[in-house]
């Protein structure tokens, strides 16, 4: 298989990828994936804010201190949360079982799950399974990985982005799955990405941050957060380029932050029983946390779900969430656009009635 | 017509009211309501937090200021929002126009309105239809009124509460509407409350303050507020009683606020849409504000809602929803029950699996 081929299927120079049926889904199906770096790999993450967290996130959070990893074990069907102290030790047992199987520490293992919650995970199913997932390991093993961590998502979510820095090619590699239990404020869903730069693992950590705070932060689906969102970061060096100031941290955060973008879109787009794709555009906002508390409000009204739902151009919602939504607007000076249809100006209504 | 005949219609001595249609509805049917005190009453109010405001609200609350009123007339139909300044000439003109028929000062015609936004009010309709309105004044009219109010409501909502303060019988009659745009922190529908205590304006307004948050700031539908929302209290006197200090302060309040909350449950009740009426009780939270945290985050959760709509036992979407409320939880120590069935303790699921 060539390079070119590889790319297509999302590989990432440095990086192996498998999945495997272990079980662990009702449907069937693979369910359990495996991302392993060739050599340590820089890694960081970013995790749920959410008080209440998954077995795996508490796991991974911790392994993550040292900035290193190896691999990424990550399963579908069981969540592993409010499992209580079985669930950290079945969190270790499925991090052991891969390093195991790769002779490799089991510390450099991090760990993620998603699915149901409150049911012990059959961390002897995934230990079983380990064998045969290690035996799958191939560079073009992304596009399983990503079928493997889907829930209730309809499609599995790949992105690939490239830019050249210092002459040499950096790909990132993404995946992600999400489609319930979607809103800003971290993570809300599962995400993994490779990258082949030399990258500092604090350097990477605060790319990552800003990355999702531009895309995954910016979503919203049904307005929760689960307990088991993360979205992780590796980079193996193996383009040869190093991201070390600037140009480099720029170029390697706006192609970071575009593979993080298509993910979101993605995740949005599939969202559970969603009909519409979105996009709400503030302006004219005293400050950023303005622009984003009036965003917020309008993106989380279930009032204006409903009327985009029902295709009803019903800006009168529009106009009561954001003046709910703590800032401070100028209610004389309000505009709303749907696409180019200006429906307010100076706050008087220009179409078609509306409701409060 | 005797007393107790009366009291069963929602009377309030000292108040009249009526109501008519006067075209304002696209559907027809009663859509002009006037409360009417005898004399002139104290009076207090609390309004929308929204900073889009309608202009009976920004009238109602300026001619608030004085503390007294002798009348109130309320439309639905059309909310008088989003109306520019020809709104406030409109409603100033409704108050006008119900106090020229009354032979009264206009500064004491309180308005409220509700219904489409973004629609000049018809004011000539509105005076027009006055004489006739007047003409229909009876101590017996709150139930009509009641009905002149709703918009998408299914049913009027009339409670009438009454104490003994001082021998003599104070009675409390609250009208209210209310259906969507319904969530905490004020107000989030129209109401009108009559009592025929004698009661200082300003003792009055912290009352109304005080059991409005304990009633109507504590209730849900679909999470949004209204432009126009506002709860009017008008103090007539005529059952004697004064309500200044102990125990009479404390009796009363408890009074008004059992109406209240009659009125708010009412709300839930007829909901757009609503299959349920939910309570949600948090024991054992640090401070109050974690209580309302915890309780606000999981009564505006659509997953949660879905759930219960479904009438699925999902426990995880509450342990979520709580978990991102922001109050500081113990995830080891979470308890949730259904009734009397509990489905988590110590922070681990006991019955069926959940999602995360």
């Amino acid at each position: 298989m060539d390079d070119g081929t590889m790319t297509e299927q999302a590989a990432c120079a440095g990086f192996r990828a498998a999945a495997v049926a272990a079980g662990l889904k009702k449907r069937g199906g693979l369910d359990l994936g495996l991302i392993v770096c060739d050599e340590k790999a820089a890694a960081a993450g970013v995790f749920t804010t959410n008080r209440v967290q998954a077995a795996p996130v508490i796991l991974s959070r911790e392994r993550l201190g040292a900035g290193v990893c190896r691999a990424v074990v990550a399963n579908a069907g069981n969540a592993n949360c409010c499992t209580g102290q079985r669930g950290m030790e079945d969190a270790r047992a499925m991090a052991r079982s891969a390093a195991d199987a790769l002779g490799i520490d089991p510390e450099e293992v991090l760990v993620a799950s998603t699915g149901v919650i409150g049911q012990p995970l059959p961390a002897e199913r995934v230990a079983a399974a380990m064998p045969g997932l290690v035996k799958k390991l191939s560079p073009a093993g992304f596009s399983d990985f990503a079928s493997a961590i889907m829930t209730t998502d309809l499609v599995p979510k790949i992105a690939v982005e490239t830019t050249v820095i210092d002459g040499r090619t950096v790909t990132v590699t993404g995946v992600a799955k999400g489609s319930g239990m979607i809103r800003p404020d971290m993570a809300t869903m599962l995400c993994f990405v490779c990258v082949d730069a030399e990258i500092d693992s604090g350097l990477l950590r605060r790319l990552l941050a800003d990355g999702v705070d531009r895309t995954f932060n910016r979503i919203t689906v049904d307005g929760d957060t689960s307990t088991n969102d993360m979205a992780l970061i590796l980079a193996s060096g193996r383009s040869g380029a190093v991201i070390a100031g600037e140009p480099a941290e720029s170029a390697f955060g706006e192609c970071l932050t575009a593979a993080l973008a298509r993910l979101a879109r993605m995740v949005v787009k599939d969202g559970e029983g969603a009909t519409k794709l979105v996009d709400i555009i503030v302006e004219g906002a005293k400050t950023a946390g303005d622009a984003r508390r009036v965003a917020d409000a309008v993106a989380h009204s279930s009032l204006v779900k409903t009327a985009l739902f029902g295709q009803d151009a019903n800006w009168g919602r529009i106009i009561a969430a954001a003046g709910r939504s703590g800032a401070a607007i100028d209610p004389d000076r309000i505009e709303i656009l749907f696409d180019d249809v200006t429906m307010v100006a100076d706050g008087m209504g220009l179409g078609p009635e509306a409701e409060a």
